[in-house]
Formats: structure tokens, C-alpha cells, sequence
């Protein structure tokens, strides 16, 4: 059964769902919902997913939103296949549990002032707030120093492994560094600088960046 | 070994790690972070949570910070005793990991200008930003419309059995409803105030009242 993401791959939550499954070499289509013509707050859509977010995913009978829930499924649903991205013990996957929500909870909130006013709006020809998206810029400073410190102890954020904790953190960061021309607030920081270089050269993060740029709607292993 | 709860009773993401411990008749204390006087800003907590916020636990020499990975983690620790939490089947855990992210990120972060403008600063002698309390209340509103057609469904948010994903949803709404004026937000919903009605008067829940209330600090089954 070949699962579908409704969703668009320049979206950020979406990226999430899809760098998992290539990691865990899961068989995928997107069904592509243009967030532009307003697709996601269509009735019909919002039977789907209720609060007009993208995405959501159909897997036979299975259906679920929320992409930090999505990637916890088929991490749990693949374990024994491809990286563990879930840490080994119940410790191990505590801290996995933690970093997954400091992005969602600490960080994520802060990425998205600074890419709507820095890359969304001027993308539409409008101006955006420089003075919120510089307020967010220097409170996700601080987060990262967080980050900084963590990484200066393990190689990843819960521990010597590769999890879902650094894999949710890839695709609005990268926004940040790449489309806000903010790359300091990784590359001032030795250890975040050396883990960002290792995560998103990752073959499955690769994998995700050319499917974005080429338009390409399904991947197989 | 005692679970030490680092945090203050009246605060809500410490009530989610009580409430969750007592379902699992885990023995705690709390160790009392003075918000008021800022105790979690000092260096010496910061070394420990370092973001500056409420509860981090220590459980021998494991310690942990964000109250929603906490609870994940004695519900899967203490899997075999007291209710069950976490959803039976992937299938089932999934569901519950997205409400539980729902609450997370689309709940909490309506309900905490509420009660900052209609419980925190007024108790302060502050008038509150009563504008910004009520566009987050339409907003709120919103939100538990999704619940209420949920709930349509199944008795608690991810099947016919409560989960994580209900506990989560305690402390914040509680303050919304008891001390911010609002109760229609969840008397006004048939299937929401059911529902809420059954998921406060657990045993558990009314403990950590109790626990509140009576200013205890320390819990045994």
C-alpha cells in the first residue's frame, strides 16, 4: 500500500513526513494541495484535517495529521528497519521525546515570524516586519545556544544516535539558513554547525531537497 | 526512588506530571521553583532546564525537562500498571501522539493568553489585555469544535479509552473554565463538556486538586 501525503513538498511539516519515510525506505505519493489557491481551507479538505494544516497522510484505512505524530508512527511501525531514529532504551527515547518538543514547542513558534516576513511576504512583493522577524532571530539565538551546549556532550540532540529530535528540526531551519540569510545563527555556533552539516547531508534529506526541486511527486526505495 | 518534580503545584505543566504519576500510583515529591520570585531563571535551575521554564524531574540519576515527553515517559515506564495511556496498537498510539500534539500546538498556545490577561495579571493588580484574551477565546472556540466533532466519535480524543492525549488537556483548560470566566467555551459543546466532565472527576485529577489546594508537597500511593 503505497501511503499518500496530502500536502505540498515546498511545506515545511510536510518535508518532515517525507524525510522519515525515505529514512525508512516507506513507498510514498504526494497529493499535491496548493497552499497558495487556499486548497487546505477548503470543507472538503478540512473533513481531513480540521485545523487546515498540511499534511495529512492515508495509508490503506489508516488515517492520521500532525507530522510529529506521523514520523513517531512509521518510526515505531518501521523499527526494525533502516536508522532506529527512535533511541533504544525507554531513557534514550525520553530524551528523543524532549528535544522532538523543544523544536516543536521552543523553536518551531520562532522559525515562523522570521520566514513569513523575511521570505514569504517579500516572495507576494509585500514588505514584511523586519522588526519581528529581528526579535525572533535573537530569541532563536538563545534556543540554539541550548542547542549548542547539548551538542558540545552527545553528536545528536538525544544522545550518539540519529532520531526523530534532529530529523524534525531539518526543514524550517533550513528556511531560516538558507531563504532569510541568517546561516550565522548555525554557522557562529561550533557544534550546531557541525551537526547541521552532518544532518542535512543525510542521502534521505538529499533525497527530499531533489524531490522539492524537481517537482517530483512519488518515491519509491 | 522517589520521582522528584522540580516546579510549584499551581503551576499547569508540573499538575500534567503529577496527574500522570498518581494514575500510575508513582510516589513524588515537589521540590518548590518560586515563580513568582523567579527561581527559574536563576543560572543554577537554567543549568537543569534551560530554557527557564517548569517541571524538570529527577528519578534517580535520569533527569528529564518538558512536561508532555514526562508523561510519555511513565506511561510507557509503568506500562503495565493503572490505566493504560498510551493506545494499544500503533495504530491507536498514533492517535493519541496527535491529539496529545494538538493540545501541544494548537491548544496551549490560545490558553495562555487568556489566563495571562484574565487570571495572572489581574491577580497582580495589572489590568490584563482583555482584546488579545477574547481573540484567543474565538480562536479557542474554534478549537474545541474539532474536539466536540471528535468526541461525536469516540469517548476520549483518540478512541474508547483515556489517554495521555485527555490528560494533557487538563491543567491549561481548567484554568480557562474555573478562573478566567469562560466556561461556555466547553458547557456550550454536548460532547466537550461530557467529556470533560468525566476526564476532571477522575480520582487522580482530583488528587492533584487536592495536592494544590492543601499545599502538599509529597505523594504516596
Amino acid at each position: 500500500m503505497v501511503v499518500k501525503i496530502y500536502g505540498m513538498t515546498p511545506a515545511v511539516c510536510p518535508q518532515r513526513v517525507m524525510h522519515c519515510l525515505i529514512e525508512k525506505g516507506v513507498e510514498f505519493e504526494i497529493i499535491h494541495v496548493d497552499l497558495e489557491k487556499g486548497e487546505h481551507k477548503t470543507p472538503e479538505y478540512m473533513t481531513k484535517q480540521p485545523f487546515g494544516q498540511v499534511p495529512y497522510i492515508v495509508d490503506g484505512d489508516f488515517e492520521l495529521f500532525e507530522s510529529r505524530a506521523i514520523v513517531r508512527y512509521y518510526a515505531a511501525k518501521y523499527a526494525g528497519r533502516g536508522p532506529n531514529l527512535l533511541g533504544r532504551t525507554l531513557e534514550e527515547k525520553a530524551r528523543m521525546d524532549m528535544w522532538l518538543d523543544v523544536e516543536a514547542i521552543n523553536l518551531n513558534p520562532l522559525v515562523f515570524p522570521i520566514v513569513f516576513n523575511l521570505f514569504v511576504l517579500p516572495g507576494q512583493g509585500v514588505a514584511g516586519n523586519m522588526a519581528e522577524a529581528q526579535a525572533s532571530a535573537e530569541k532563536l539565538d538563545k534556543v540554539l545556544e541550548v542547542h549548542e551546549r547539548q551538542l558540545s556532550k552527545t553528536k545528536y540532540l538525544a544522545g550518539d544516535e540519529f532520531t526523530l529530535a534532529d530529523l524534525t528540526h531539518i526543514p524550517a531551519l533550513r528556511y531560516v539558513v538558507e531563504n532569510c540569510g541568517m546561516p550565522h545563527l548555525i554557522s557562529n555556533k561550533k557544534h550546531v554547525k557541525a551537526w547541521w552539516a552532518d544532518i542535512t547531508s543525510r542521502p534521505a534529506w538529499k533525497k527530499v531537497m531533489d524531490m522539492v526541486e524537481s517537482r517530483a511527486l512519488k518515491y519509491s526505495p
